[in-house]
């Protein structure tokens, strides 16, 4: 049996399957609609998430599917102290896959541990969103056509933004990608992020000037820059309007570049962006609804498969990251591989 | 495409074929239960509304289709900041046709002009709930056998009744309605009310005795009186017991008038009053499930019909009632429509 | 119409009735996957309950019907002051059978008197629980293959534990069954169960030692201790791991044991007896999805039948059970049978 935990889980081959999948469901929803009929996915959210939670109900139901679930942690078990991996397996029993968020680290990793059915990361804290990258990936072949040979603009809050770390490493994967990232000094990328594209020799430039930057992307990546990360609030006001995308700032985008965002955005693309056909923010949510359609299906019919977790040594001790799913769930086996924390990756 | 934001966006021909179809599918609704078959509903409930919102959603399955949604604002992204514009964009890719309440008004008409499917207005704070006034009118048609030469008593708080206001609107397109107000000096019905009714000729008396307007009565539609509405606490417990329909004052009814209510009640109307053949809210509340299933169907069927959101020219500035959507929503475009917001219907 | 509020309302073939239908369930589900079709459940909680939730959720979908509902009190309209008699009364238009959770004793009892289709007790406070008391049943013939001639060890909070109060009554009602009752003194069995049991010649042991016990058993129920329950925490402190399952102890155990535990489980067993074959609990759950599906068919079916509700007497005053339904809705009917509440069963 196989989960989807982290990104990295899936190939670059498996990748363009479900690429694939997701384009041919398009083209042909009829042939689809009835392919998981008597199956039901359950949706485990232990925290909100509109758009991510109808996004995984619309996919199983556009399946012929039918769907369960905890809309939020506060009408679970969890307020009667249940952890999280027991309601997993119990929730195993009650569907055929599992689609979870959860504020904590490593939480899915956890679940998948114990759950009898696939279990697919829907967001754990600040670690991993697979199905938004495979959403990020399949938004770039279908406004451009191509996932190589592309330069690609990352914008905003880059020292926190999880969806960007992620898009950077499956992108890393391709060809001829080119990465130019804007952001303030204080929301640079992490060290460790720039150092493994060094590393990897994928090319790479930083500039904190958006409008300097645009007219040699293919592609810009908004994300949403918060007021509290910064330690000045006067550095914030001074700031933000740079990194807010309008029509003024398109002028001086390529005719093909597209802009993606995330989603949910607040003032970071001003709503008159939407009118552009570069604005491809929309279109990039629902492409995720056609890539989990394309996830269920290849999770639901590898069931057979040996299991993707990875597998790790007895830790010397429990791991120090307060935002680790282990800090809460004082049952799990705690596991190291190569000096990490195999649920949130923190150095041991 | 068209919408369902305000109740007079339908003709009273189209309504009448609501009714009709309605009462179609009461006859024979094995002829309508997979009419949906692979259509989703979404319901965006941005307040709580239980009674509304399992109405839509048995509505959609009793269609055959499926439901998605957001049961209450918490669990949305509108905690994220997200605008409801975007969420309602957003969700018309994941949804056949959105059902949407909202606490402010002005709501749905601004979601209506986002997104990609048909909107139906479930109410949007104080301004409209048309699926209630079309829940209203097939009630009265199927206890009553006709919309026209009808006298209907309106008892309660008359002054914020949405319900009201749109239940008398929507009568008095009809031959030979005779209306009759029923409320404490407090809580009569607003001026510009009483002034359309006088200006289009439909006769209306006021008065503050139920008992002594009841016999003539051919319906009774019963709303609740809250005491925050008074500035004078006593003057609340003095009248309240005035406005209660119990099985006592309902001697004084004819054989053939029925009680209606848009529910859910509190005290207004006694228990022991269920009993009576007359009290017809209950069946009320079922029939407002099949004019939403007709509606449904409607509004399904005239996908490629042209938008029937009012066009309005540029407003001088931004509307000024606190309630109004676009107090909250920055990006509306501000439109006033014979010096009204398009919106809210306020004066600018 | 029959409802099932009680454990009682079904006789012991009926019982054994829904067991057989569950294990034929679960030995040809795609027996019954569209029994449901163009049926409807409502789940309405109103208090929390994912386990019993999803559990109820499941059955209707395995039967190929569909679920709305209130997922917690919040979202309802008991925050406008609607009576849950009236609520169940208006759910009752919209879906062909109801499962109800409130946290006041009598709820369901009183929601059966105003619905016009069945309704099944979730769980009404501290009173009721039918549905776990049948999970309860045929997860022992699952794993035992029989209800007759066992030790059933009771283990935990047996005061407060209704669900272990209407195991004991099921049982009781089959040859050969032994009870042994393992808790400290604070949470001894009631008076009123032991002096039931000895009336009806049913033996019974009761100890303070878990592991003296273990050897003889069949069946161990386990349930949880909660600190709250000790006036003194140091007594709690003393005797709490006394009361803790683990692997250790388990070695006592026959090896034709079963561990059931209604869940969720806090610490009262440890999670490394997941991996035992004995440990029961997790097939448990999921049995009472199949129980719960047997259920649903059987009361849909006989919806021509005679109502199952209690007949009462007028009662000569309110109950006084402060967690009786009759102290919040007002205007129920105030009924008495062999002098209890027909609600609460409460002494009047």
């Amino acid at each position: 049996m196989r989960h989807l935990i982290d990104i990295t889980d899936l190939s670059v081959e498996e990748i363009e399957g479900l690429m694939d999948t997701a384009a041919d469901i398009v083209a042909h929803p009829e042939n689809y609609r009835d392919r998981c009929r008597y199956k039901k996915l359950a949706t485990l959210f232990f925290e909100p998430s509109t758009r991510t939670r109808l996004s995984f109900e619309a996919a199983m139901m556009e399946l012929g599917g039918q769907v369960l679930g905890i809309p939020e942690a506060s009408s679970s078990s969890a307020a009667k102290g249940e952890s999280m991996a027991d309601t997993a397996k119990i929730v195993s029993g009650y569907a055929d896959i599992i689609a979870m968020r959860h504020p904590l680290e490593g939480a899915a990793l956890a679940a998948a541990g114990k759950a009898d059915v696939p279990v697919i990361n829907a967001g754990d804290g600040g670690h991993c969103h697979p199905t938004q990258t495979l959403t990020d990936l399949f938004a770039i072949r279908r406004e451009l056509g191509r996932l190589t040979h592309l330069t690609v603009g990352l914008c905003g809050d880059l020292k926190y933004g999880r969806t960007v770390h992620s898009l950077i490493a499956a992108m890393s994967r391709y060809p001829g990608v080119t990465f130019v990232s804007v952001s303030p000094e204080e929301l640079r990328l992490p060290d460790y992020v720039t150092a493994a594209m060094e590393k990897a020799g994928i090319p790479h430039r930083e500039t904190a000037d958006l409008e300097g930057a645009l007219p040699e992307l293919d592609v810009l990546y908004m994300t949403r820059i918060q007021r509290e990360r910064f330690a000045d609030p006067a550095v914030y006001e001074r700031l933000k309007d740079s990194y807010v995308l309008d029509t003024d700032k398109m002028k001086k985008a390529k005719e093909t570049m597209c802009v993606l965002h995330p989603l949910p955005r607040v003032n970071e693309i001003h709503p008159a962006v939407d009118a552009d056909p570069r604005a491809a923010y929309f279109r990039q949510a629902v492409g995720g609804k056609y890539m989990r359609m394309a996830l269920i299906l290849k999770l639901l019919a590898e069931r057979e498969a040996p299991a993707s977790l990875p597998q790790g040594e007895p830790a010397p001790h429990r791991c120090r990251n307060p935002r680790c799913i282990t800090r809460v769930e004082q049952a799990l086996p705690l596991l190291q591989k190569d000096g990490r924390c195999i649920y949130c990756e923190t150095i041991i």
